[in-house]
């Protein structure tokens, strides 16, 4: 159960075809960041309620590469990318691409913004080659996910 | 010198903020392939004449990074980015970035596709997420750079 009041703000953006997901946390730069870098921890959090994570290889450094698999509720996926620019508590620049659609890769960037008190505001953007395709995406169901991770990431960081 | 007669196409897309670049050549897209991924042929006909590529690592697989340096006429910089997916002969899916602009980065995709009698027609789209960005970057001088490189590939291609 979360006792957090944030909410998270899925935008479209009208010129290109990206989405922002906007949250903020109570927690420092430094601790969410280890949560998206650290494989075990990532695995706790990511996706919906329900679902499990499996790490295959998940190596958050500039250079590296990740895959993983989400299976519950009668679906299992793969996904992938590699890490074009880690720079610690502060940014990862990443691809990103659900092995069911293997052309649908997505350029994505996640900042970590210190906003003092010990809180953060994470904000990440996806864009892809097409609206379509952007569009398809935000349709997919994924605020259920974002929305769901966030809050066990929301427990995750009060541990 | 070329005896090539091979344009080079370079198409601004008017609904995202991609360039695509279109350019066959008189190679089979194994021997195309090979120049793109090998780094040793890689650096014999990378960008504008003149210059010299260092390349600093290039370990062109799925899931692996690259990083050299373009040097000639004042100039110094590096370039560096990931390898989200290589398909042999197919496909080359990749982040790109300049050093000097390290928040540019670009999701580009470079496809192989084979006309038959030994020919291969290369489309490298390069994805940015606003046209400013894009329009700099065609503005650049990047033209010369990807129509002189192409030109000296020919002539490698022949060896």
């Amino acid at each position: 159960m979360t006792t957090s009041t944030h909410q998270t703000q899925i935008i479209v953006d009208s010129d290109v075809p990206l989405v922002r997901i906007v949250r903020e946390f109570d927690a420092p730069p430094e601790k969410v960041f280890r949560a998206h870098t650290d494989p075990e921890l990532f695995a706790l959090w990511t996706g919906p309620n329900g679902y499990q994570v499996r790490i295959h290889h998940f190596d958050c450094r500039t250079g590296g590469s990740f895959r993983y698999v989400v299976a519950g509720d009668g679906f299992e996926g793969g996904f992938r990318g590699c890490f074009h620019e880690v720079r610690p508590s502060a940014l990862i620049v990443q691809t990103f691409s659900f092995e069911g659609v293997p052309d649908g890769v997505a350029l994505e960037r996640v900042i970590f913004e210190d906003l003092g008190d010990g809180r953060t505001r994470l904000t990440s953007t996806s864009l892809v080659d097409s609206f379509e395709g952007r569009d398809a995406f935000v349709a997919s169901g994924m605020e259920v996910g974002v929305r769901e991770g966030y809050e066990r990431l929301d427990d995750l960081l009060t541990r």
